[in-house]
Parts: C-alpha cells; structure tokens; sequence
C-alpha cells in the first residue's frame, strides 16, 4: 500500500484535484489517498469548497503525488518558501503527477529542468516563463518523463492518471476504472484536440 | 445569481459531486456554488475527503440542487429522517440534477414519480428498487423530464451538466466551458456506450 497525496492550496481548480483522486480511488488495494497542504490547514479551493488537510511534513517517503493547477498557482510561483518547503516534500517521491498549470509549480522548483512536460493550453506562455530549461510540449494530453507525468489542462487529467494506471498496474487495470467511471477514456497521449 | 446547492452526505463519490461543480464554476456571473448537507456537519466522501458543509436549513428557495451518488445512498435510503428533510429542502428548488445512484435518493422521496429517469448502469436494478412509479430509462446518458435532470454513472454527471446549460443558458456557453476545460463533451444524451 502506498500513498497518493494530493496536494491542496487556496485557489486550487477543482477537477484538477479531484478527477485524479476519484480514478485512483479505483485501486483502493494498491493506494491510500491524502489531501495535504503545506501546513495542514484548511484550503480553499476555486470553486468554494473548504477541504481539511494534513500537512506535507507528515507525508511518507515512496508516496505518489498529485499538483493540481489553479489560479493558486499564479502566487505561488513567487513564494519561495512555499516552493522550497514543497520541493523539500518532493524530494522523496516514487512519482509526481500534475493537471494544468500544477507543471508552474513544478517548473519553478526547477524540478522539471532538463524534462519534457506540458500544461493547459489557455496558460501555455506563462507557464513556459516559469521553467525556461524545461523541454515543452505543447501538443500532448500528457507527457511522461522518468517519474513525472504532466498533463493538459483540467480533465486531461483523468486521461492521465488512466494512463500512469496502464503505465505502473496494467492497462486491463485502467480500463476497468474507466467502464467502473462510465468515463470514455482518451487513451492516446498525443490525441490532444484543444492544442 | 442563483445558489447550486451541492448536496454531500457520508461516502458521496467524489466526482459526482464536483464534475458538476466544476462545470457550473465556469459560470459566474450566473451561480454561487454552495456545500451543503443535512446539519452542516464536516463530510467525509468515499475517497476520503473532509468537506466542510452549511446546513440544507439556509438554502434558498429557487436554487438549483446537485444530488450526487455514491456508498452512502445505501444507507440513506433507510434514513426516513434524513429522506423527509431532504424532500423538504428540495421543494422550492428551481431544478434538480442528480448523478449515479443521486437518483435512488430522489425515487425514495417520492420526487420522481410519474417521471423519466435514469442512474448508473453497475446498480441499475438496486436503483429501480427505490422507486417502482419511477419511468425507470436504462440506456440514456442522462435524461431530462421537467425539473429533473438525472444521469449515469460518474462521470456522465459532467456531459448532463453541460447539457443542462446548454437547455438553460446556451449551447455556446456549454461548449466554451467544455473547452476551457479541455473536456471532450458526449453531448447526446442517448449516446450512451455504458448501457
């Protein structure tokens, strides 16, 4: 059993988060799902809602992570304590996901550095000024690069996390989640119809 | 602006739930987003999260409600209290969209006699137990009678949210939400790959 920590901050978009964690849900043998924040307080999402968390000090190592976008995201490129304080928590990670403009954040840490990625589409330009050494792409549904896997923008990362299933588990495994989902599973990374 | 009161209640499933929220934030101007349940207790969702809610006592008449499904419709359908207060709550409302077994909560309260509705298709015969005046449609993405709009499983809550704005506000509005949420849109309703 290992962790699945999504990581949670004030102005974080919904689905981002969450369309992940409900797919991961499907494999409740293999992955015990956190919602985390830097301090363990209670964050506000984009759309409202008030969600408790634990705090990234309290995460294990070998845990999978998961960095929503969000228009959170856009100060918290320039707090460079909350970066330093979520690469320290990265440090460790079997595997880092990100929806949207999550791959900002990662970018910023300089952990993509040298990596390919992508982003959503409406953000592009600005998140490719966060991370001028990172190889992006702008036609994917989601990019995979050693351990990290980043997607498009919103709902692109359902496909993805369909397609870190097929990756790490089985692809059966994966489309078993998606019929359980009733969800119609983009399952080609390079079908991106909103580049 | 009118309020859309998510309805949250233990072991709701996740993406039920905030699909629908998601795609509704996409119009501002028009919706405040509100989390609500019986008491305005903390909820804690089948995926593990702790939402804090208000009680269904301050919703507003001629809101719109989203019913989600999920494990605790299980046991709510037994809950005559819990079932009398929610009926309660949803007679001012404007419409009434559920998702997955959402609907075997509104069958139970009586809300869907007479009418056309639909649920998921992995509880399908659990769900018409709950409802036997219910004109019960097994394949169906999701389906519209008066007030009610009611879909499949999961994920199809998103299509039928589109699909509600589309009939209320515009398809054009419906469809710059899909794309601004890179969501590829299924949006017949009787395009239904799941039945």
């Amino acid at each position: 059993m290992r962790d699945f920590n999504i990581l949670l901050f004030d102005q974080f978009e919904m689905l981002d988060a969450f369309g992940p964690a409900q797919i991961i849900s499907g494999l409740t043998e293999e992955y015990r799902l956190r919602y985390l924040s830097r301090c363990g307080e209670t964050v506000i999402g984009r759309q409202g809602i008030a969600v408790s968390t634990e705090s990234i000090e309290t995460a294990n190592a070998d845990s999978v992570w998961l960095i929503p976008g969000g228009m959170g995201t856009r100060t918290l490129v320039h707090d460079d304590g909350w970066i330093r304080a979520i690469t320290n928590a990265l440090q460790d990670a079997s595997y880092i996901l990100s929806v949207c403009t999550g791959s900002a954040l990662l970018a910023k840490a300089g952990l993509l550095d040298g990596h390919r990625a992508t982003s959503n589409k409406k953000a592009f330009e600005w998140v490719c000024t966060q991370g001028e050494r990172v190889n992006w792409i702008r036609k994917a549904r989601w990019v995979k690069d050693g351990k990290y896997y980043t997607s498009s923008g919103i709902s692109a990362g359902i496909d993805m996390t369909l397609g870190f299933i097929s990756d790490i588990h089985s692809n059966k495994a994966a489309r078993t989640i998606a019929e359980r989902n009733e969800y119609i599973w983009n399952d080609n990374p390079s079908n991106d119809p909103f580049a």
